[in-house]
């Protein structure tokens, strides 16, 4: 198996010290720890299409979809997890594309399997991780197609893409904006570029529907654009059947639970304000903006691998040792919010580990 | 929408004809009609494993694969059905590939999008389908894989391949063998080549796990090499999570459930005698052998595109209109073996639409 960048893998780690993975607090990848109401009953709907294929052209979910974020159907480009779509993004843009760094190391990796030329940008580590719109600007000529994520894994902190994206279309060059974690943030309708799709054909959406949903085991996702020539492409290249029965039935369901929606996302307020003022008393880390469902902290006195061993070892918590993101060194680690009694647990044995 | 050749789509056909499609009895996919018991409890089990990231490198998929066909879990490729396989393997091998046809048109569509080129070799239409082994061998400097589909799609006639194994082992070429549909035949153990697979590198098998086990749905396939190399560039492409928590987790039971694999196999043995003798009966068909799920029938007097029309219109039954496979014609149409009681109905309506 190759390492693929995506930091630590319980089941490797639980071996590796000799404890039950399913012991394990897992902090290092970022999923909503609320389910729907009812889901039983959905999967076992679900279970009755198992039988035969789903349907080659996903006809309903894509109108499930398309009900939910109030795009067209013919826009929407359905995917086993948004990962499916950026690998057959990468098939289908220009040979050019700039990657705002630090961030998810997919892009990257399908990227250069498809042989584009990478500009690896950065974010501004001192400001929030934003963007400098002068840089982009003196750099518009040298891209294509421009990749975004936002809110930006690891550090969280959702950016105002507006001005961006006049750059972008006044040149016109695309955006690809990766909102995977945008429905955590608390005023996702002003934030999120789904509203421009139909304007612009400009723009290249992907949406994760499993991690705010709290299912990333069942695998779907979305692409979304206006841009012909791209849909043209990307079926072009398409697999069959990629996405399973469960997750096409489950679409007549998931995105109508409107409560469920509005409580996952009052809840992420609550308990990001609770983790950050928390781990903001802890002399030794600092702490970065968020609106999401994961924080990046920096340790100040520590290696993230020694700490994430240390609290792996005493304490059976998983974190993710952000130190392989491009721009980020050591120092960094990163931690989802889960459920409020596994957050106090954490902050207890991450204060512990550092010394307090 | 491309149309990718899979030929009728109940969903499209249904609104064509305006029916219900759950009113639909689908003879056009080759799917077990029977399930493994306690399914229900084991897909519950598996939506517990969904809320966290399935183990990226399938740790134990591999090894309960491993145990059912006594293969080194290091050889075993778990995908998003065979088709992710199918589509990884094009990517790894070198770049003339043989196919025989008529067969699964999804070989020459992923050998096309990488940029194969392909040598299309003939199956005798007028010996069940078999390799003349004549030609092969005078064909032989013109390839460097060769791609069978064993039993072959669309006329499910097994056949013995140590001869064509051979020959390819001593003039060191690829043999990748689809035995999607090997599950179905009487001496599976006879024909299947995954008893050489850990001998020579020259092996490369695809498997369905999900036609066999009636969950075309799921979506769960394998490949199976001790070739290192095409292993290695494999990973390289693959991209991660792509099967889902409900599929890994039933590999735990699916594989151990020797008295459904055993029922099903006396069934399809009972219920292809029954079909055969039933369909032999009709003047206007002729009949090709099958040791699989399916059959293939080539029509007298009639159009395949009529026949499929009138049985859908008049008996709400959908069959394969096989006249797309290179190499077969207008007057070719392929059934699935269903439940008894099913493939009841499909005589008498055959029969009617054809007069009788």
């Amino acid at each position: 198996m190759k390492d693929l960048g995506h930091g630590a893998n319980t089941e490797i780690m639980a071996i590796k010290y000799n404890k039950n993975p399913k012991d394990i607090l897992d902090f290092s990848s970022n999923i909503n720890p609320k389910l729907i109401p009812n889901l039983e009953s959905y999967i076992l709907e679900g279970l009755k299409e198992c039988t035969s294929y789903p349907d080659i052209n996903y006809t309903r979910l894509r109108k499930n979809i398309s009900d939910y974020i109030k795009v067209k159907p013919e826009f929407i480009i359905p995917g086993n997890g948004a990962t499916e779509i950026i690998y057959l993004l990468m098939k289908s843009i220009n040979k050019r594309l700039a990657i705002f760094n630090p961030t998810f190391s997919e892009y990257k990796r399908s990227a250069e399997l498809n042989g584009l030329d990478i500009l690896h940008l950065n974010l501004d580590k001192n400001n929030n991780f934003e963007i400098n719109l002068e840089n982009l600007k003196s750099n518009i000529n040298n891209f294509d197609s421009l990749f975004v994520c936002n809110p930006n894994n690891p550090n969280g902190k959702v950016k105002n893409l507006e001005k961006v994206l006049h750059l972008i279309v006044e040149n016109n060059k695309l955006l690809i904006v990766d909102e995977t974690f945008m429905e955590f943030v608390e005023h996702e309708e002003k934030y999120s570029l789904i509203k421009y799709v139909e304007k612009y054909e400009n723009i290249f959406i992907l949406k994760a529907v499993t991690k705010f949903f709290g299912m990333p085991g069942l695998r779907l996702g979305y692409g979304v654009t206006s841009n012909k020539e791209i849909i043209e492409k990307i079926y072009t290249y398409k697999e069959p059947w990629t996405i399973n029965s469960f997750a096409d039935n489950l679409s007549n369901y998931i995105f109508k639970d409107e409560n469920y929606i509005k409580e996952s996302k009052e809840y992420y307020i609550k308990e990001r304000y609770f983790l950050t003022k928390e781990l903001s008393q802890i002399p030794s880390i600092e702490l970065y903006d968020t609106d999401t469902n994961f924080i990046l902290l920096r340790l100040k006195k520590n290696k993230a691998n020694d700490i994430k061993e240390k609290l792996f070892i005493e304490s059976n918590i998983l974190i993710r040792d952000a130190s392989n993101f491009i721009g980020l060194d050591e120092s960094y680690i990163r931690i989802a919010i889960k459920s409020h009694s596994e957050n106090e647990i954490l902050i207890k044995e991450l204060k512990k580990v550092l010394g307090y």
